[in-house]
Order: C-alpha cells, then structure tokens, then sequence
C-alpha cells in the first residue's frame, strides 16, 4: 500500500477567465505533499473535475509531472460519462506511472443494472489493457447517484486480481466501509472524510482521501502516524472540530475561500459554475470562527 | 415555432467494437424526417449522448450535415458537465446552422444553487456569443437530478431574451409543463413523451420531443397533425398503447431492440456500458406483444 495514509483531492484554482491557473495548483500540490499528504488523488469531486474537459484535465496531469512531482504519489480521477473518455485519461494516468487511478462509474443515467456498471469498469480496464493499472472505485452515491455494491466489488476482484485494489468510500456511512473491509482481504479501503479516519484504521483501512486535506492535512496525517497513540482520540476530535466548521457550507467553496484567506490571493475563491464561491460575509465568518480555534494555514503561495 | 411538431432524440447504433456506426445513424435520421419527425434532437438522453465523447458528437454532427440532412431541423443536445464542452458544442451547433441546442444543466454536483445554474447557462451562451444562438432548455430531473424552476426560467427569460426560447420538459409530470406554459408566453414548451402530446397542444405548447418517435414517429405526428379532429383521442389512446409496451422494459434498450427486429441488423441492439442491451428473450416478447398490435416499423436500413 504505497499511497497509505492522506490523499487530498486538490482542489483547483481558476483565473479571471475561469481557466484552471496551472502555476497555482501546481505550487498547492506541492505544498500538499510536503506538508501531511501521503500523495493526490488530484481530479476528485473536490477538485471540480467534472467540470474540466478532459483535455483540460491532461493538460494539467502533464504540467503536474513536467514540473517534477513524483507520478508516483498521484491517483487522479478518471471516470467520466463517455467510455472514450474514461479510457483515455485512465491510459494517460497509466502511461505517465501514477500510483492508480480513482474511478467513478458513469454517472449520468440512473438505476443502472449491476451488469451495466460492471460493464462500464470492465471495458476501460480491458482497453487500457496495462499491467501497471491500479484502480480505486469511487464510491460517492450521495452525489453520483451510482453506488458500488458490495456483489460489484466482489465481481470486478474476481476478474481483474491485483489490478482493482481499493475503493474510496465518500459515502459517509461508516458501516459500508466496515462492511467492504469485512469482506475483501487486503482490499485498500480509503474513508472519504477525515471524520472516519480513526475507525477506518482501527479496522484496517488504508487511510482517508479527504477534501479537508487541502487546508489541514498536517493534522491529518498526525492522526494517520500516531493512530496507536493514547492521545489518538484528541487528534480525532481537533481534526473534526475543523471539519465541522468547513462542514457548516458548501464544503468545495468553504476550503477555496479558507485558502483565499491564508494566502491572501482572492482569486482561490472562485469557482466554475455550476458552483458558486461563498459569499464575502460567509467566507469572513468561517475564517473567523476557524482563527478563534487557533486554526491557521502555513502560507503555500 | 420552425420546429413545432414531433423530434426524435435519435438513438445511436453502435458497430462491434462500441464506436458509433455513423452511415447507420445517418439513414436513421433521414428515415426520422421522411416519417413523421419536423426535426431531430440528436444527442439526447436516448442517444445515449453523455455515453459519447464531445469529440465523437462534433464528428457526428459534422456527418449528418455533409450528407446534406438540413441543419435547421437540427436540436442538438450541448449541455455537458464541464463549461468548455457545453461553450465547444453549443458553438459547433450554431456556426453549424442549428435550429437551436437542447441544454442539460451541469449535472454531476446535486443540491445546486439557483444562481450556480443561471452562470451555468448564462456563461455558455455569453462565450458562444452568436446572435443565431436559441437556447431550449432540458428539464429531466429523475436522470439529471437537477431540475429547471420556474424562477429559473424567469431570470434566464429576463437576461436572455429572444435567445433562451423554450424547453424541453421530461420530467413526465404535466402539471409543471402546464405551469411553465401558464407563466411565460410564447415560451415554447416540449413535453418528452408523447403520452402528454394532446394536453400539451391543447394548453398551447409546440410539441414533444420523445423516445418513442424513433419508432413511432409517423403516428405521434398524426396527432400532432390532427389533434383538433373529434379522433384526437383516438389517436392518444392508440399511440400510448404503443408507448406501454416499450417502457415496461428499459427504454432506450427497448427502442434498439425493436429496431433491430424490423430492420433485421442485430447490431441496433446494442447500448454502450452503462445501459445494457434486453437480453434475447426479452426483446422477442417486446416484438410479439408489438405484432400483437399490428404494430410495424417500416424497414429503414
């Protein structure tokens, strides 16, 4: 388990022109690493990637590497609607050595059959066709609205052995994650939110992949190293009392405008539709109730 | 109203390896149009459209209109995820000659903001910038999970005049196409099943854009035709008896298999994953309860 312990998914800055500002991200995911993240699940939800092109988004995973950050920390996302695509960026991911890929099912049609979103990981594995592939399913049902059952996991390990190795589970619901680790051995189960970290170690799991990462991974992955430790129960409930505040708005918009703060580049507060940056007076409350906490981000910019 | 009448959202065949089959799709759509379509809503939910790439749609298009089909019967579907696939299509749709572009709301984040799906559509039709721009937009909340509200549509009405001009209302349920054509005039409503076909001419509204035109086409236009002749009735009653047995089945599949038994080219069965064919038996009890009826496509391919 190479990429144990935090992953963020980076967020991703825009410009003026709502064009992802590439040197600004670039210098957050390095920040990221250096400062608590055991690698980047770059491209998640929180990232916005679906509200990139995937041109967009292999431009971006080729600036990451030509910059010199070591593919091997990296899971991006790959799963869109369209095969092609799915195929495409999951070939690249592969091609240029990341860690694994993080894929959700097609999340356009609804009620699909179990046959139908096996189907949709079958064919992208089978045409990427490359031994190197490590797939993380990415169970986020609350808002793909396709979940990843228990009977799909066990299909889908049936049939490509060493090559689906893990799920993230964002559904929040601690007893599926427990419930897929009691299942599949040495299955690699990431939590969605730090707020599951400690139970997710104490039962096996690999870690969490957790939008909170962005702006507090330091305290995260003290959590992830000391988890044994007598105090691991204090860590837990100083990393949830963060997350709790974030959780109090749109969570994406929230971490924009906490980086905007501590950065002081107002651009991180911007958002591409069909989200929207917190309001100006929202943003001044989250920082202040995080600033009465003592909470600060280490200036990344 | 150039477009008032019947449009089929045309189903994609696909070859053996899962790529479009373009000239089959071509001979679909002309088939459409010389049998009861005014016009073509391609890249719609029966298209499975989100199942393509936005490279695979521009090829597509590009085809249909070399093979001389007129681009002014042409509602393309643009609405993607990302704003840059949403601008690149919309954009392609206009220059192309379109009538106008059927537009889904960025449908991957749930529990949006009014505002965050105003900018979504209100940035894609300030980038694409075209005065030849008519906007129809795509109310299909069980799918996309994001729907259109009246105050939406308001707003969008208000800023948008002349360009956003209709929409497209699959959410099956008549009472909000009726408040819809209630609150705005000359707002030019589409119901998605021609099971509302009668109600919503009655109430005013232009038409359907529905499934079941890819195989019933010339008798929803009929209707469409004679809906103010004493066997208006009649003529519903005889088209939602058709209408029943293919959504006892998964539609879109239901539709392929039906194409396939009158054209006699078992490939039209085929869906790209995550939809999944009907399974052999199931489609022959769809054709025999069609036989039943009397009902037959006339060959097409």
């Amino acid at each position: 388990m190479a990429l144990a312990g935090v992953l963020a998914p980076a967020v991703t800055p825009f410009d003026e022109q709502l064009e992802p500002d590439v040197p600004r991200w670039i210098r957050h995911c390095r920040w990221l690493l250096a400062n608590g993240c055991s690698g980047l699940a770059i491209f998640g939800t929180t990232s916005e990637a679906n509200s990139l092109s995937v041109d967009e988004r292999a431009r971006l995973l080729d600036a990451l590497i030509a910059d010199g950050i070591d593919p091997a920390r990296l899971v991006p996302g790959t799963g869109c609607c369209a095969l092609p695509d799915s195929v495409r960026l999951t070939r690249l991911a592969v091609r240029a050595g990341c860690a694994g890929v993080l894929m959700l099912p097609p999340f356009y049609y609804k009620n699909l059959s179990e046959e139908g979103i096996y189907r949709s990981f079958a064919t992208v594995i089978d045409r990427v066709a490359d031994p190197r592939l490590r797939v993380y399913l990415y169970h986020i049902p609350q808002v793909s609205q396709v979940g990843i059952s228990l009977r799909l996991i066990e299909r889908l390990l049936r049939a490509y052995p060493g090559v689906v190795v893990g799920m993230k589970d964002s559904s929040g619901d601690w007893s599926n994650s427990k419930a897929v680790l009691d299942a599949f051995d040495k299955f690699e189960v990431f939590v969605g939110t730090e707020r599951l970290l400690l139970a997710n170690l104490r039962a096996g799991g690999a870690g969490c992949i957790t939008a909170g990462a962005n702006v507090n991974a330091a305290a995260i992955d003290r959590l992830y190293r000391e988890w044994r430790s007598p105090h691991a129960e204090h860590l837990q409930a100083e990393i949830d009392a963060v997350r709790a505040l974030l959780e109090g708005r749109p969570l994406i918009a929230a971490l924009k405008a906490t980086l905007a703060h501590f950065t002081g580049h107002q651009g991180w507060r911007r958002l591409r539709p069909p989200l929207v940056e917190l309001a100006e007076r929202e943003g001044q409350e989250l920082v202040n109730a995080l600033s009465a906490r003592g909470f600060t981000v280490p200036v990344n910019v």
